[in-house]
Order: C-alpha cells, then structure tokens, then sequence
C-alpha cells in the first residue's frame, strides 16, 4: 500500500528556500505569487494492506525519523 | 488562493535520497516499508481568487521553474 507524507516547515520557522524560489519566480515574470514555501515529499509503500495500520506506521516513521518535529509538521496524504 | 504543487522523480529515475531513508527506516525497525521516494513540495499563495487560473498558473510555474521535466513530474494539489 501506498502513503504519501508530506513535511512542511512550521509556520513560524524561516524558509529561505523557499525565499529563493519566490525572488526566481518573480524574476521570470510571475508576479502574482504572494508567498512560496517548500518541503518535503515522501510516497512510502508499506507491505501491508490495512490502510488504517498503514497509515500510523507512516505516522510512527514521520515522528520517528522524517520529520524534525521541533520545526517541521507532518501530514499523512491519501494517494 | 493556496495551490500545493509536489514535484517527484519519474519512476525510472534512480533516487539515492529515497533510498539512503528506506536503509535508515529499516535501520530503526521498519521492516515493512518495501520502497520509499522522496520528492519536493511547494505551498503557493498566489493573489488570485479564480482556482482554476490560480491552478493554471501553477502548473506554468512548474513547467517553468520548479520541476525539471526531464526527470521530473509535478502535480498540482487542492490545498
């Protein structure tokens, strides 16, 4: 099975990254971009065919090793 | 208007980051994962209220800028 797991920076943690991508998109012309913030993307396939079950083991991995908890959220998609 | 745009390796493209997580996951017990892939995710606030050009826009920045498309795929997300 499936699961996507997507990691973002807290709200209120500084992404210049994600800075950078915002000044490059407005310098090729794209002005209407108010904010750009970047993370992370993990599509996870578990043996497992339970979805429920599946999806705390994501969790569990997320918590444990993805995500830095301290300055990233995680979020668990549906495929 | 929010968009959510997740940029990811084709799947014939090798992915040595993925690849170093599912040993590290493995490392710490999670047996069960059979493959893992990682891939970059943008959160874009563009100053527009119409979806589908806020949509249309993003997909253009990702041709653009965000994604390699040689070895990449985007796809936009609802938020």
């Amino acid at each position: 099975m499936k699961i996507s797991a997507i990691i973002t920076l807290k709200k209120d943690v500084l992404d210049p990254q994600g800075k950078a991508v915002h000044q490059a998109l407005n310098g090729i012309g794209f002005d209407s971009v108010k904010s750009i913030r970047q993370g992370k993307y993990f599509e996870i396939e578990i043996d497992e065919k339970d979805k429920k079950i599946a999806e705390q083991k994501a969790e569990e991995m997320c918590k444990k090793l993805l995500a830095n908890l301290v300055i990233e959220d995680y979020k668990i998609i549906e495929k």
